[in-house]
Formats: structure tokens, sequence, C-alpha cells
């Protein structure tokens, strides 16, 4: 039997599927649902894999993230990977059976900020995993077609769904001007630090330094292309011989990212990607004097067909990231591992386990 | 007599000068001195304007801008314009007798920063006014001929001094991207928020909304084209009925900063030009989720043509600003005029006088 | 009876209205056509004002543009302002009887070109009165709300007709890089050489030289705003005192497109607007020694905001263009009128009439 | 006997060197000259390596390129390395006997286009081995420090020499905006063919595919890291699979570049780095309709930096493409290597042999 006749099989009507759902803190159970229907110009992905995120585990520690607020039954689940299983009404671009990352978010599309090639500023974005809009662990979960993208033999079913995390990382090197020869501090080796890694020195950046304060993560670092780490326990990026020229900033660590945004050269530019509350100190005369450019990132726009190409030619390696492999019945350990592993990286979940 | 006889037969050999010289706080002294001579590449410019900048109160009054200490006697005075009275070896490019606005930061010029086109950021930089470099409240200066640049019979003496404050405002509106039909938001209506207000209308930008807490200035910039203005003792720019997609922050105070910076529309460029500390509290959350770019400006780099243009085209008016006129024994009270009288935006210094 | 309650009414179930058609070449006839109707996310507009384009001539004139052919009847006519007569499903940005200004091209809004922006470059773009795609000569039309562009009270029907030209002189603009205080040279001072004259006025040029070979046409560039202008039958670009950093080619005319590149200063952007054939000349080794930037422009792409602000600012006057009117029955003659009377700039039929 | 001792040695008053002197057609000497000193800011610069360059050979075989003719006796020879033998006044930036890559061109540093960054296009450059300025085929040459890059031990003399032509190709990369993930089509597989695969590549390029008519060029490009080649014998740019996004034309063949252009991707960008006569056959339509960019390239500006880094971490290979190595008494086999021998790719002459 064919991929696709399995698929097909899989989906008659009234067919049901399995699902992580979020009820409450701590509780997650698995349900059955019935399998969702593609709307004209979507399709519906059997998924193979879905990476977790801290947002993730955050919505299952805390219930919320800010103003998101998990006040009914919520799927999480935002990196995620399968093969099109069915295509609803004007679908011509893809076909069933193809493999498929999934792009999360689907903005609306005609708005001034989706005109301008901004739509990951979209204010009528609807985002997978945020609530009300379920998420991706689950063995189905449907998405327009335009952001299921095609992914090449070589790419795993964890490095497709891994390419969302990375497409962060693109971004901010992007934000960041990151070309070849560039110098690049990175704050924070957690899995967006890591990516940001990758991006950084497939955009061409010849040095990439990596700071955080957990030894086996800038060992990991090293192992991925770093050209220098530095423990932020017992050392200081100001002292770093030469100044870097862009910071991606990835630790969320308020004091982290002063003293790196005070680190930087003439004409830096700061990318503050990691989350780490309302306020930042800005070192305000140094922002003046070495006329530094401080930018915020709000995920992506546009980066899966590079991140697919990166990963296609073998400039990054997604898979290197995996640190463990759940089932949808693990889906609850899946979102804690990483909180309680320090040598945990990246988990992911396959839901048709 | 032609103008270049006057001032080559001022010029003769020996020849002394009367210049404003700060000793200490709140000590200015009228004192002789040879008037100084051109190095290769330079002119000597006969002074005729110089307009009395906010830095140099501050230097009259606390002795001390940050880490620049006034230690020993310095001529402060760094918005001047004159014309050539005399020629350094190999300078060709122009005429003694013509009439310049001098660009009063000299940089090293073979810097990477220089080389890249942001001399402005050169660590060489020899900047008039700044200790230990002397400024142009004197009679005659000496100033690199690339840095002497001739101006039209069309701009007042005055208004070829004030295009160093024009620069400032044009500098922040080129690290903002104002372009036809921006949104600009001006906080503090001083002479920079003024200027910045024009070089905005000069840019095409649309609306520009000026924020202050002096209605008189606020009057002054509606006069100056602002197409709206706000009175930040009873409103706020929150409640403007369309974000800015710009903000040029020229009150230097840090709440009205980070009030500003929350107002602005998403994909929104923040200038910080206005000096108020080493510490801003920067709304991170606001800041990434709308992707908002924040910048500091140090001073200028290349505005001169484009401000010289402005002004001869009418776009711009410099001489509007001006509230009061000094001669140079008058430079005490030309220093301190702007912080004792609140209907002061721009007082010039006439040192021929 | 307001004008929505007219417009209600006009739109009862099986209306029709008269549109002007091409059925071949020099033959045009009014016909009674049903109405349009709303699909999702659509809006009809009650066509107020429609300008002629020189496209619209040249389709009446040969039956075809390039690989465009007339080979079933069309409805010529993009540049079009009205008022929404009725809101297709889910339609809530506008109201029925609010004034729009049209923007004739829809893209898919899904293509990797509408994703990042460029929607103006979709494969998939259906643009009016671009065989097979009718255009708005007529009573009624119909288009996607995101592309009715609201206008404010000031600016007079044909004003928000003319958007659509002036918004192809301002991407002109965008794609030149004119700015504050810029050097432009436009060649070819018809309808789209003059928006585009006013365009970089607005955009901050300080110098917009224009030439042409109708003194007419140069004297209205001047009465517009221009600083200069070149009679082409007797003078020469390459002799401006000062050489232009931005050219803007509106002539369509080989050779003095060929010319105006060899005019640039070093750096200089040359955008290429007017059509002129398949193939041009390019001096490569001016191109390549002062380093020019060629580029073509294919329409424009989020350009209406600020054609709005511009003209609502009054810094575009799109009135001053309009040498003639004429009603639906006058549609041959408005297309010809350009064509036959030298003095004629832009006319414009008013479909209701 | 250090290095610098040596060096020192040989620059005792009145010392001679070895000098290849071009002085006419085919007419190469050897000639002994003094050696040069070093004036304010300038170095002396023993030379270790000089890459042969098509310029070189040009002016060899014609005595002239387009308007710069050999009328006087002229030292070929641009792309040089060696080690600082002498430092000139006021030279704190560098030592004796530091090995230097020299960049041979030297603006004035205080025209508008310096100022801007641009110096490259400086009116008073002056260029080695461009008449009336002698170049680098010597045993000394003197450079301003500025234009003296240090170079780590990693780097060969050769490689060192050869940074001259990677810029060439870092610039073509910049000027079409290569980056991560971007489709890259070299059309000409010469040395600057090559460095410009390889420098794309080092940028983030994920194909680069690589058009010529030499076979033994080709399969050096693969080896070197494009993706894919094409013989242009027989096979056709417009057939790739997916059009590229950026074209960098290192040909200078006149059909083949209109082909190229042809090919390019909507919102494509084509740097045309080979220089091919005074004409080239624009396709109007296509610039247009598909919005392309089409730049000329001329030298480059602050590559060196980025040229070293790149080398330096084995992302470029510069060793790779020395195909002879010549004395200094070998200089006219040297000039015309290239020429004659098909497998030639470049030549290196040794002056201190």
């Amino acid at each position: 039997m064919t991929r696709s006749a399995a698929s097909a099989a899989t989906l008659e009507r009234g067919a049901v599927m399995r699902a992580a759902v979020l009820h409450g803190v701590g509780d997650v159970r698995i349900e059955e649902r019935p399998v969702p229907g593609a709307g004209p110009g979507e399709v519906v992905v059997r998924v193979s894999s879905v990476g977790v995120c801290g947002s993730d585990t955050h919505y299952y520690d805390h219930g919320r993230i800010g103003r998101f607020v998990v006040d009914s039954p919520l799927v999480l689940g935002h990196e995620a990977a399968g093969e099109v299983a069915s295509l609803g009404p004007g679908v011509t671009s893809l076909a069933v059976g193809q493999r498929v990352s999934v792009e999360p978010g689907v903005p609306d599309l005609t708005c001034p900020q989706c005109l301008a090639g901004r739509y990951n500023l979209c204010p009528g974005m609807r985002f997978f995993a945020t609530p009300p809009v379920d998420g991706a662990l689950a063995e189905y979960v449907v998405v327009h077609a335009a952001f299921a993208h095609p992914v090449p033999d070589v790419l795993s079913d964890d490095a497709a769904a891994l390419l969302e995390p990375l497409s962060v990382g693109l971004w901010a090197c992007r934000k960041g001007g990151v070309t070849a020869g560039s110098r690049v501090l990175v704050t924070g080796a957690g899995p967006i630090g890591l990516v940001s890694v990758q991006a950084a020195l497939a955009s061409g950046a010849t040095e990439v330094v990596v700071s955080d304060v957990n030894p086996e993560r800038l060992a990991l670092a090293r192992d991925l292309g770093a050209t220098d780490v530095v423990d932020a326990r017992t050392a200081d990026v100001a002292e770093l011989p030469r100044p870097p020229e862009v910071l991606l900033e990835c630790s969320g660590h308020p004091a982290a990212t002063t003293a790196a945004i005070r680190a930087l050269d003439r004409a830096g530019r700061a990318v503050l990607v990691g989350m780490g509350g309302d306020e930042l100190s800005l070192p305000l005369s140094v922002v003046q004097e070495r006329e530094l450019q401080v930018t915020g990132t709000f995920r992506y726009a546009g980066t899966w067909p590079t991140s697919i190409a990166l990963v296609a030619a073998g400039r990054v390696d997604l898979d290197r990231l995996v640190t463990g492999t759940y089932g949808l019945d693990g889906a609850a350990d899946a979102l804690t591992a990483g909180r309680d592993d320090p040598r945990s990286v990246k988990v992911v979940v396959h839901p048709q386990r």
C-alpha cells in the first residue's frame, strides 16, 4: 500500500484521530477528535513529527503566556511536519502524499502589513497553539496550502518539523544583517540560540561566539560550528578580543542582554529574540555614541524556502538537536523533558506512533 | 575693497583675533589669540555666525559632558559659518572670500568606519568644542577644506551656521527612514525637535506630530508645518488617531521616550536623538511584538549637501528659529539665553561684531 | 435621496448598467450589461471617474499590446474611482456610500512574490483592462475590498482616479531612491512624466529637471514644480550643470534613454518606466565605471496610502493634469483625445454622465 | 636573521630593486629602479606574490585598455602581497615585518564618493598598474598604510595576493544581494567567475550554477563547490530547472549576458562584472515585467577584511586557483600564460625569486 493510499484510507468521512489536548495547568489528555476537513485553499496534513517549544511547556506549566490565556481546551505544538493527506477545493500546488513542513501561522493576506511583505505582523494572524487556535500535537492538522512547504527527501521528518525554530534563527540573522564575514555574538545556547548559530554560519558569518551558563550546551554549540564560546558564569562578553557586529539575543535574560549590547562594535545591530519580560534596560549613551540598532523579532516571514535550502544543502543540521523522541501518548513527558533535564535540547513527538 | 581683499588684509602674519574662552564653570573670557594657520588641505574661515547649542551651555554650566571634561581653557561653539580667509597648501576646491558652512567634525578618513561611509563613528574624530578641541566662538577657525561647504547667497549667515543642527534632524530622518507619506512623531520641540520637524516635512512626511510641554514651542512647531501638536502636560501620544511610523525622539526625557516608543505602529522605527542619561527603559515585549527598530544617532555624516539644498529650495527655514543675536562680547549672555528664557529657541553669536 | 440610497436602489437584483466595450480596432460600443455582483471579500464600486491611459488608446488603435491580444470584447480603463455600491460577503472594512479609489490589479496573495511584498510581480495577477479581464469604463466594477482604498473628501473624483498614474510615478521614485535633496532627471513630460515630477518633489527632491520635445508639456512641468526643463530638440541632458543622481525614464524613447543614462552621476540610479520596445542599448562601460543601477518598473505595490496622503496634503496636484472630460458615450473620443491633440495631457471619463 | 632584519637591510638609503617594466606592446624588461620611499602615512612593502590579471595581459598585448594608454614605461601588476619593509612618518598601525595584502587603489578620501563610503568611485583614485601609476611587479611597492591589510599566517603569500580578485567577486555578491539560500548564476568560469562562485557560496548561496564554454574550467568550478554547470556550447541557461535570483556576469560576452539576464527570476538582480565593450543589448521588456535590477561593478570598497576572514575560515580556497608560478624574470611568460594555455587559471609572480 502506498503512502497516499494509506492517507486517503485514513481520511474517510467521519474519521477520527487522536490529539493531545491541554485542559489546564499540567493536564494534557489524549482524546479522540474528528479529523478536520480542508476548506478552500487548505490541505489536511498527516503529522509525522512535532517539535516541542519552550512556549508549549510554558502553557503546560502556567496555562498562559502574557495576555494569551488557555481558557478552553487547546492542542499545543507549532513545529510540525507531515504529508499531505487531502486537498481542499482549489488546491493545485500540492499533491496527496507529498511531504511538507508546516508554517504554523496563517495571516489574513490583505492587511497593509501582509501586502508589505511583513505578514508576521498581521493583526489577523491565526497561529497554531496560541489560544484559541489549536496546534499540531495531533494525528492531523489543517493548514493553508501556501503554508505547507514541500520538503525534499533528504530532510528527515524531524528536520522538516524543526524548520520552524530554524526560521526564527534565520529571521534574526536577516534582521541583524548577518552576511559574509560577520562577527556575531549569540547569547543563550538553547534551541533558538543553537539554530541561530547555525543560521549565522550559513549566512556567512566567520566569527560566531556563543555565551551561556550551561557547559553542555556550549559544547554542543562548538560542535555545531561556533568559533568560540563564553561561559557566562566565569567570563564576560565585554572581554572578547574583537567586539561583535551583530548580537542575536536568545537568552531572554535582561542583564545578559544589556551587557551584550554594551559589547557591540560601532554601528552594531542587536536583535532581541529571547522573551524576557516587559522592560529592558537599554544602555542609551552606548546606543547613541555607537549608533547601535536594536530590533525586536516576532516569528518570521518568508523563511521556509531558505530554511529548506540550507538544510538540504547540508549547511544546517537540525537532526543533531533532537535529544528525545516520544509518541503522542508521551506528550506530557515531552512537554516537560526540556524543563527537567539539563542535557535535553529539543524533543520531538511522533503523533502516528 | 572686496571681501577677499579684506580677509587677506586681516590675515597678515602674526595677526591676532578675539575668542570667547571657557576657563571654568560660568567663566567665559574674551581673549586675544593668534589667528590660526591653515595646514595642508585646510582653510581658515572668518566666522560670521555661530549658533549656541545646548551642549555649549552644558559645558558652561557644568564644565563637562559625561566623560568629556573641560580641564584646560576651551573655545565653545560648533555651529559655524563664515567666509574663507586663507587657503592651506594644496587646497584648490575653495577660494578666498567664498562663503562656507563649517562641518565641525573632521574624522581620520582612513579607519574602517570612515572607509565605510560612517565617518561620524570614527574613533579619531576631532570635533569642535569638545575637549581638547577648540570651537568656533572666535573670529577665525581652521577646518579641513572638505568640511567647509560652500553655500549659495540665498542662505543667510545664520542659516549657514544652523545647517549643523539641521544636519542632526536630517540624519535622524535618514536613520528613521522618513519618506514620502511617512507619519512621524517628534518628541520635544526644542531646536533639534524643530529642525527635525522641518527635515521630516522636507523628506516627504505628511503627518508630523510634535509633543512638548511648552505651548510656545508647540505654536512655533505648527508655524513650521507640524500637522498636529500634543501638549504633553495634558494629552498622551498613545491617543493619536493613527500610530506613527517613525519616532524622532528629541526630548531626552526618559518617560516620554518610553511612552512614545509604545505609541509606534507595527514595524515602526524609533530614533533616539535626545540625550537623556545612561539608561532607558525599553518596552521589550512591544519592541518584539511589533518588530520595532530602535536606533541611536551620533551627529551625522554626509548631510551638508542635502541640508544646503533643502534650505536653498525653501523647504526648510532656519532663520525662523533665531530668537536672539549677540556679538562676541555677549558670548556669556548667549550661552545662557536658552536656559533663562522659555521663549528663546536658538541664539546666534556674530563674532565679527 | 442620499448617495448610498441611490446606490442601493441601482443595485437591485438583475440591474443593468452601461459599459464601453472594445470589439476590435477602433470599435468601441456602449452596451448594456448586468451589474456585476460582489463575491466574498469584494465590493461593487459605482464608478465616478476613469482616467484614460496610453495603454487604453493602444488597445483601441492596435487591438493588442505585445503578447496581450484583445480577441474577445473587452472593457478598457484601469484608472478608476467611485463609491462603494454594495458589499460582498465578509466585507467589514468598507461601507456602502464610501468614496474609494480603485487599485486595478488584484494578485493571488499567496505566491512567493506576494508573500514577499512584491505583489505587483504576482504571476496570478488579474489586472483591469488587460485581456481577458474587463476594466472600468462602465457604470459599475467589482474589486477586492482591500484594493478599494477610501479617499478623503478633499480629493476630487478625478484625483481619486488619477491616484493610479501617480502610483506609477511614486513607485519609480521608490525604486530610484528619491529622497530629500535628490537631483532627478525625468525624461518625457507625458502624464507619467508629470506625475513622476510631482512624486519626486513630494519625496524631497530639490532638483527635478524634465526633458521633452513638447514645449507645452515642458511649460506644464515647470508649473508643477520642475526646477529646470530641457527641450530635447535643441539641448542635451549631457550638458546639465550637475549630473543627476536619479533618472526616471518616462519617454520610452530608446535613444533618449541611453543618453540619459550616460548623463547620470556616479552611483546613479536609472528607473525605466516608459515602455519602448524589447531591446535597449545599455552603455555598459558607463554603467560599470560609475556603478549605475538600472531597474525596470512594473506597475506598483503598496502605493495607494502614500499617494492619497500626498494629494490630501497638497503635495501633489492631480486635477491640474486633467485636460478633458467625457461622458461614457464619449468613450471613443476620450480614447483618442491624447493621440490627436498635442495639448491634451489627461482625459477622464465620467461613466455616470 | 629575522625577516624584518633582512627587510631593513634591503632598504638602506639608495637601495635599488628589480622591476618588470612594460615599454610597449609585448615589451617587458627587467630593470633596476630605486626602492621607493614611504611618504607620510605610507609603508613600503617587500612584494612576495603578484597575481597576473587579464588586464595586465591586455596592456601587454595592446598597450592600452580603453581610454587608458601606456605612453610611458609602466610597471604592471595589481594583485599583490608581501611584508612591510619600512614605515613612513606617522604610521603606527603596522610594524616592519608584518605580512600584508595590498589593496591596490588609494582614493583621495575626501571627495563626496569617499565620504559616502563609495571610495571605489573616487575620481581621484590612484590605482596600481593603471597609467601613469606603477604596479606591483617589482621587489618593493609603496602603499598607504590603511590599504596594506595584515593577513594571518594561515594565508599563503599567493592567497594574500589573490584577495584582490576575491574582492571583485565578493563585491559582486554584495551588489547582487547574495545571501543565505540565494540561487545564483555565474556566467564565465575564468578567475573572476571562479572567485565569484566561491564568494557566493561563502555568502550562503545554496544554488550556484556556472556557465562557460571551457569544460576544464567547469570541472574546476564544480570542484570549488558549484552546484551545477552549464556547458554553453550545448546547453542554455534559459533551461535551468529554477530561474536564478542573481546573475554574476563574469564572461564579458554580450550575447551570453543578454541571455543570462533573460533567464533571471522576477525581482532578480544582474551584476555586470565582465568587461565586454561599450554597449550591451538590454532586454527592456523583460527587465520591466520582472523588475530586474541591473548593476555595474567597478572594483570594490571595504572588501579586504571580509575577504581575509573568508579565506582564514576556510570558506574560500584561493591557492586552488594557482596554475603557474614565475620569478620576476619570467614576467613576460607569466603575462601570456593565461592567454596561451586553456588550462591556465591564475598565474602568480614571486618577485623575490
